[in-house]
């Protein structure tokens, strides 16, 4: 067994049984479940199913015009790992103590072993194995084996749904928030099979949720030796009829075992010199994929599949600090992540209209359903860069796969419609084609002229649009593109405004960023950040301070300026950011590394790979941080490993850590697969599988075979 | 009598019923009451005390640190005036039409005559005369008298509090914001006598309410002749026991007339050439001063007394609309407006503190406690301007009245506290001394930095402060103010950076207000005035587009401008402001008045006189718009008869509007009761009571005896 890809309670810094359900939550890209304790149920147990949200009327103390009017609110279903067991005097074993939890990563599988005990104290052990099947993902497969310590005889064993009677309809408006909006309705088919079928109130979803046994949802067992027990759990999709099929716990594995082994063939990363590093990238990577839509309806929640927090929502995350990951390795779950964006695209252009803006479309800046969930817009739908993080993605997607088919049908439209957003949005003045009244990435900072992050992602929307144009003109054509537009958008991208300080000599995050004076870290005591919980956005507005990478993003992503410029806005920007957002440590490592700063770049990322296995933010147990398991990688591979592509070249530059002996990162490029290894005297390319091919290694061009 | 000091229903435009209670709603600073319909009551009916408020929490889609944590909404109180009246087989007169409705504005005495029917439709006249006591401004005076019309012969009357049980206290939490909280405790004293007890819930203010008849509170009369049925109500102060004085009806109408009579010798204001003109600025005047806390603790809510309307709420309107009136006629009013705010200023304090500011003072941009109950804040605690706005109605007050006891003892520690405010708030760059992030008075460009508006009155507070601690350093060192405090303020007030456009050659409303396009004024219909009704706050912030006066509105209050600079300003923005706030128009017209803009100014003030009158905003009928009350009196008296003080002269211009013969307008100064009458061909001045006085009238210096 590979330990680089297992994850055991005996590797964890906590025992805290909610963090543990966090950290050992499974998923399959439709739902998750949390590692919660079969026979004690406890208040976050649930199956949480991408897309599944309840909604109600978000509340505002002044509302106006436009103002997102809908909460949406992922659900927290029943648990269908809940279980009892009775001794034979119909005792429950009723106290149950977690003992030890194994999550491989090689096949899937999760084992976690309990000491259960009944009102007499006698002991038996509980373990419980829990596979998903990935392929068809509906499917879930539950082996409870049980033994004796010191109970002999019959037992009877029960399976239910564990239904946290909270979320159950109630007329209570004052509960109306915390979802308690569900109506349940049970029907057992036959003493094998119960079907639950959960709806909710006000967004009109409904879903079948199934335990199977092969037996009998109740049995009796003789306990002379271990027994196992059986059940496999299904959940259907939304709104739609559940599919009865049963497959077997070891068909399940077996197709576990096999997705995850073709997984890490196609995504492997290797790190000599620091085994828990390697354990921590693993996890990173199993945890992001687990928790990833890939039906084209769905998207990757803010906390995976792995809690509620965030309401279940989809973010910028996704383009910036997620997708980048399967565009490289798995680009067919990058393509579906896009295709859910399109799926959208009809209510981003009613948005784009409550905005006052004329024409195109504007995503929402958090949703699950496409409508604006945000209620608080200076940092919510002013963040306007949503529209260019999409096309981004689109342009990082198309360039490794060559995907003209995907462009034709989806891709194009996207484009076309975000850069009619901008034309339309911005507006001409003397410095250029201006946007006004935007917040970017940093949150810190809203409600600002002519943010360099978002003009700079603009400028590319509008360009990339005037390239697809170009390169399908008949479909842009259908789409209604004119001389006139084609012409409109080329202008206004060449004349987008690009704030740039001549004292400073760097990019200047917007028109008035440093006019202000920079915040007093000096006298902000420690215990006073994230800045957000501790000073009125008023406050934090008026001084110079970012609570992540924002102009160093452009930078990062377009790699457009010269190393003394990013050397100058790098030790800018460093000194007045907080990263008090889980987005930031992962920029600054890879454009640490970029420039050279190979300690300062390491730091970064040591303090960032490991985010929820040693709980650095305190609130693991609310579920993953998958952006950082994203950003993770993005530092690895575009700051360590440097790859970019460069007019549809792939350019590779080695930025080994010096603590590390070797890296080896697998990736996709167009219709290869490739494995790349940095030592610290050279870096070695192999295609795996696949076409030769020309890259540029450290500054030299080289032909691989 | 003088018809330009009554209003009658055949005066109105309407005769919808909740627009004449607006318009008859009587008040005495303390208290007021609504003009409903005694026999048939009005889902607004009942009577309003200032400050009498009911707090519910705030909520917020996202809440943030240092957001306004409570809601303070007036409560409408039970109606004094409702009565029920009997015929002799107990059927009630239960019928109820309005015939006229007559407020003398003379003695503050409205007459109401109904026409009521009992089932058989026979008919009887109500005449309700009712009158409030305003120096001991406790007590209604009602007298009801009934005459037959074709019923004759025994009636019972019976009175009693119209409550609404709408208001009564309930646990259905979905209530709560509209008040739903209170709790009633009636006390029967004796047959001629009622208490009532009002507690509020979560404010925990309580108030008594009492109804008094000289006889009994149940009289059986016999309707031969018309007959008189007299109660007296009484308001108590809040949280303090009544008072159970008793006057007499008339005895009350006494003390009426004689503060009326008293007030237009004080304040008369006369227009020759248009008498209806001359009635609606009387009825300005009149519901202005009727509006008005003269307690100290209490302020002018933003519809007066006349309604619930913007919860009751104190705003700056009152320092910069309506306290110059008072300051000019009756500057004891004037004062005990600033003595409200002095009573509030450790509340602002605090609040400076929850906005990250070290030092001084902020007012709430809302409020009836002295907290902050603007639940928006980029057009509410973001509106900092307001500190400078009360400095600026204590200059005011201090140069017409010259009270330096009331200086030492309170003005100087406010102009302190607010000057200390920009102090720390405000910072330095190579531009001067800056302000970052607020809102000046124009709602619609939201968040900006540098307004001009806000920069020049932060200017002008601390140089007041400056002047102040000349003039009081005892008291000023007693407020803990050191030479280094005196000195930075004075380096800061000089370095207060005003933006100016070089281009324009005129005052910028803010550092990008100008970069910024125009609105698109000719694609935006009638209809969809005001714009924040129908569009989105992002769409209105990124254009040049003004809801009210900002900019000029600091020209107006300074003069410190060329004329020829006067006039590109008002030019420029008069092109960019919709008027969508009512507190627009009346600066327009005086600014207009004063470069010479007869017409124009004489339009503006047209549509603002008679704002309520005429029902121009189509919701009058939710309260008074007392503002504008005090704007129309601005626009006469700093607009047409363009009256200053500069260097503690009074500086007089005649801009009397062409289509009037004369003007006249009284105002105090210095001690003096001054009567002024502009001519075409001249402009006179008369001391009525006092010392002589030099002023400046028309350029020229003049001693007047």
């Amino acid at each position: 067994m590979n330990n680089e890809k297992v994850i055991t309670t005996s590797d964890l810094i906590s025992d805290d049984p909610s963090y543990l359900e966090t950290i050992f939550s499974i998923a399959n890209g439709h739902f998750g479940i949390r590692a919660s304790n079969p026979i004690v149920s406890s208040e976050s147990a649930g199956t949480i199913v991408n897309g599944f949200y309840e909604m109600s009327e978000i509340n505002y103390g002044e509302k106006a015009y436009g103002y997102a009017e809908n909460n949406q609110t992922i659900v927290n279903l029943p648990d269908v790992r809940a279980i009892k067991i009775f001794d034979s005097e119909s005792n429950e074993f009723s106290q149950s103590e977690l003992k030890s939890e194994t999550l491989d990563m090689n096949t899937g599988l999760l084992t976690s072993v309990y000491k259960l005990l009944n009102p007499n104290n006698q002991a038996i052990e509980l373990k419980l194995q829990s596979v998903l099947q990935q392929t068809d993902n509906h499917v879930l497969g539950l082996r409870y084996t049980i033994k004796s310590i010191d109970y002999t005889g019959r037992i009877k064993i029960t399976k239910h749904f564990g239904i946290n009677n909270d979320t159950a309809e109630t007329d209570d408006p004052r509960k109306s928030r915390s979802l308690h909006t569900l109506t349940y309705d049970r029907n057992k088919i036959d003493d094998s099979c119960e079907v639950l079928e959960v709806k909710t109130k006000k967004s009109q979803l409904v879903i079948d949720l199934a335990i199977c046994s092969q037996h009998a949802l109740e049995e009796n067992l003789e306990l002379n030796q271990p027994v196992d027990f059986d059940i496999i759990a299904l959940v259907g999709d939304i709104n739609t009829k559940l599919q009865m099929i049963k497959p077997s716990f070891s068909e399940i594995l077996a197709d576990s075992k096999s997705f995850w082994h073709e997984f890490w063939q196609n995504s492997e990363v290797g790190i000599d010199g620091d085994e828990s590093l390697n354990q921590a990238i693993h996890y990173n990577l199993f945890q992001l994929t687990s928790s990833t839509g890939r039906d084209g309806k769905t998207n990757i929640p803010a906390k995976g599949l792995s809690g509620t927090g965030y309401e279940g929502h989809y973010f910028w995350d996704t383009e910036m600090y997620m997708s980048p990951f399967f565009a490289y390795t798995n680009p067919q779950i990058a393509r579906e992540l896009i295709l859910y964006r399109y799926s959208i695209l009809n209510e981003s252009k009613k948005r784009a209209r409550e905005l006052g803006v004329d024409n195109g479309a504007l995503f929402a800046w958090r949703t699950i359903n496409g409508e604006e969930a945000s209620a608080y817009y200076p940092a919510g739908t002013a963040q306007y860069h949503i529209d260019a993080d999409i096309s981004y993605a689109i342009d990082r997607y198309y360039k490794v796969t060559l995907d003209k088919d995907f462009m034709k049908k989806y891709g194009l439209e996207i484009v076309l419609e975000t850069a009619r957003f901008w034309r339309s949005f911005g507006s001409f003045n003397n410095k250029g084609f201006c946007f006004f009244d935007v917040t970017g990435p940093d949150e810190y900072t809203a409600i600002v002229n002519n943010n360099y992050y978002t003009n700079r992602m603009a400028k590319f929307n509008m360009e990339f649009a005037v390239k697809l144009i170009d390169e399908f003109p008949e479909q842009s054509k259908r789409l209604g593109v004119t001389e006139e537009e084609y012409d409109s958008l080329k202008d206004a991208a060449e004349k987008v405004y690009l704030p740039y300080s001549e004292a400073e000599q760097i990019n200047q995050q917007d028109d008035s960023a440093f006019d202000k004076p920079i915040w007093p870290f000096e006298d902000t005591p420690k215990s006073n950040y994230p800045l957000l919980l501790h000073y009125h956005p008023l406050k934090i507005y008026r001084y110079q301070v970012n609570k992540q990478a924002d102009t160093l993003l452009a930078d990062f992503l377009f790699d457009d300026i010269s190393q003394n410029q990013l050397k100058r806005e790098y030790d800018y920007y460093e000194k007045i950011t907080t990263h008090d957002s889980s987005l930031s440590r992962s920029i600054f490592s890879a454009l640490a590394a970029r420039i050279g700063l190979k300690e300062k770049s390491y730091d970064y990322f040591m303090d960032t790979v490991k985010t929820d296995l040693i709980d650095l933010q305190k609130n693991t147990a609310d579920g993953l941080h998958v952006a950082n398991l994203g950003g993770s990688w993005l530092t690895i591979v575009m700051g360590f490993g440097c790859i970019e592509i460069k007019d549809s070249l792939l350019v590779i530059n080695n930025n080994l850590p010096n603590k590390w002996k070797k890296l080896s990162i697998r990736i996709k490029f167009q219709g290869r697969l490739i494995k790349i290894t940095y030592l610290h005297a050279k870096t070695v390319i192999d295609i795996l599988d696949g076409e030769p091919l020309n890259v540029i290694v450290d500054g030299i061009k080289k032909n691989i075979k």
